[in-house]
């Protein structure tokens, strides 16, 4: 079954925000087995939005529109759709009363301008918006409208109110309306600490059996982390990508963290919670993003105690009990400054492990011996501490980021081997 | 003078990347002037492609496309044109040599199978690729071939080979072929505590007078965020962006902390550095997010000492001072407990102002009298402690980004009134 998306928005076509929504809605329609033909942009305009509703239905049963329906005066969908199919806009009492109930729970009154939200297009069914205020809509076409009947299916444009009311509404819509889409079959892999072409000379060639059988191979490499996505469709698509999994597993399998949305942080939450064991940080150079990486997952805090967020050596000896005479010898960034911040913040917060950052994340701070990207990673347990020299030469953000991955996976090791 | 955009690859349909190349084409065209009035993304089928260019030649004089141009077999765009236009496809020997050069440079010898790439339809115009193999191509459309003389161009799809050619040989090529497009002028006012409705309400009725003068108006929303933006075309596009950005200010001009791609933290961290005052942070249920965002910002550390997570009773005590009493009393999401954070935090860090966050995140947790999002932000500086009471009910992640708002504009406020 064939479906198109269009995107609203002059902000899109202006180049000032990614089209994030048409990478989603791509994503979640194959994995329920639709095939989206055409993706189209327009900007907010109800002739342009017009024609390109028109357009996309001579071609498709299914069209999906995202963005345009809050209340503001750039907000043109509701009403172009309205217009072009001749259908009044009615009040929809209900949808008044969540309006009113959103900013009444937020301590403030409705503005009365966010009423123009909950006109509906007759007949249109009202998908209720549980994250905001602008419900979606979906509309059956009967054969007068459009050559044959057709269904058109209208979504905010905020992703977080996007993607729950996609889930929860839109697609169980599409699956009673258009049932038994071609089987498709995805896996994706997700390793770190190998780099890509790493990856595919060790899963290439043993793949190549079932590549004949009409298994594809995907490769997404980001900073810090390597996707391997199997993928297939039609009978047999399952059996393919479950074994083809199997080979992936058995070759790179150490690398790998986890399938499909999974994240290292979560997953090393996941191992110390199946440990009974906690953890405490000690970052200098990445500032909190580690924290904040590790507390992203719900119910982080039954294992991750806290930490410390220590730019100056002041703060790297008072609060964790780092020796002046260390800093002294051998400077802030250093192996033996990353083994006394882990031990001392595993002791003071009394956890099984900590992890320690100290590292020049740049644009400024570097030297001849110590370049920017310098970084020592500190793995403090019970045992023993491990400290681990790495030089992750990126913009600031991407340092972040490769040197969260790292820490996380220093323990991950720690902790599944 | 318009354009329309279009994206070939399956990958795209399949929502395995993101379509980056939309956006900067977007953001460059607009600046250079011109308007792009549709985008549209295709996946790699000769007949999509050419449906797609036959139908954007009916609408704009120009048509730009990316991707479908390297040398495997599901690059099919050169071929696709080539077909759709009657045009005999040619080897180019410049283009061979510059391929063979390329492998040669990288020891490496040239695959016969990328030699595809030097075929020329009839009357192209190769743009050579100084980052890669597959040359761009640029096509003049006569009055047979389309209605009236049209202008195709096609680019490479990635990002680093397309950019470059874009920059130097695309949009001069644009620029010899359609001359002086009306000057495009624009300014993002960011505004952060104050809802989209009520920013429109504020100021849409005072620059009514500039858009019937060709202002336009947008309203981006984002959790925590509204962004103005304020544009126009034109001779006077200039003064009458100017001019609006002035009316903005003078009516909602507190809640504005900046434009363009500004930043509420980069404001923050400016502000201190202009006053060479320094901040801590202690935070609970943010989990390290509102350091990570103060910490993105180069320079940082001038300015941010560091700080504490502190999800645990006995880490609030041990390690800021919150007495024993106070956490029973209250509870540890209470006013008198941020309060106690935010002063332990700047009297330990030595720190000119320090916030403290405690709060429930979801999604379990809460209570009758404290629902999950209930949240207490706590301001320290020399003179007084404020505490902001909060209700953010959102998903874990925007929780976070909403509760680090309102912690950096508690202080903005403080520092910039």
């Amino acid at each position: 079954v064939k479906l198109e998306l269009i995107n609203t928005g002059t902000e899109l076509m202006l180049g000032f925000v990614t089209n994030t929504n048409h990478q989603w809605l791509c994503r979640e329609l194959t994995q329920a087995g639709y095939v989206v033909s055409r993706q189209v942009a327009v900007p907010d305009s109800a002739p342009e939005i017009q024609q390109a509703i028109r357009e996309a239905l001579t071609r498709v049963p299914i069209v999906v529109t995202t963005g345009g329906l809050g209340p503001t005066s750039d907000d043109l969908t509701r009403q172009a759709i309205a217009q072009l199919f001749g259908r009044a806009l009615r009040e929809d009492a209900a949808v008044v009363a969540h309006i009113d109930r959103f900013f009444r729970d937020r301590g403030r009154t409705m503005p009365p301008q966010t009423r123009v939200q909950a006109l509906v297009p007759e007949g249109a069914l009202v998908l209720p918006n549980s994250n905001g205020t602008a419900p979606g809509l979906a509309m059956e076409l009967g054969a007068a409208e459009g050559e044959g009947a057709k269904l058109l299916v209208m979504l905010p444009g905020p992703p977080r109110e996007l993607e729950p009311m996609f889930v929860d509404q839109a697609l169980p819509l599409l699956r009673a309306r258009y049932p038994n889409p071609a089987s498709f079959a995805c896996r994706t892999l997700r390793s770190v600490g190998i780099g890509e072409s790493l990856v595919e000379a060790a899963i290439a060639g043993p793949l190549q059996a079932l590549v004949a059988a009409g298994l594809e191979i995907g490769y997404c490499a980001r900073i810090g982390e390597v996707d391997v996505r199997l993928s297939a469709r039609g009978a047999t698509a399952t059996g393919l990508v479950a074994d083809a999994e199997q080979i992936v597993l058995s070759l790179i399998g150490k690398h790998i963290f986890g399938a499909d949305r999974a994240e290292l942080h979560g997953a090393v939450i996941q191992a110390l919670a199946a440990r009974g064991e906690t953890l405490a940080v000690a970052e200098s150079c990445t500032g909190g993003y580690l924290a904040h990486r590790l507390t992203n997952v719900p119910g982080a805090s039954e294992v991750f105690l806290g930490g410390w967020i220590t730019y100056s050596n002041r703060a790297k000896q008072e609060f964790l009990g780092v020796k002046p005479e260390t800093l002294a010898a051998h400077g802030a960034v250093s192996e033996a400054v990353a083994r006394e911040m882990a031990e001392g913040a595993r002791e003071r917060m009394k956890a099984s492990y900590a992890l320690a950052i100290t590292g020049i994340a740049g644009p400024a701070g570097g030297g001849p011996d110590k370049p920017v990207g310098t970084v020592y990673l500190g793995l403090a347990s019970s045992k023993a501490t491990r400290v681990l020299h790495q030089v992750n030469r990126y913009d600031r953000e991407s340092f972040k980021f490769v040197t969260s991955q790292q820490a996380l996976e220093l323990l991950r090791r720690r902790l599944v081997s």
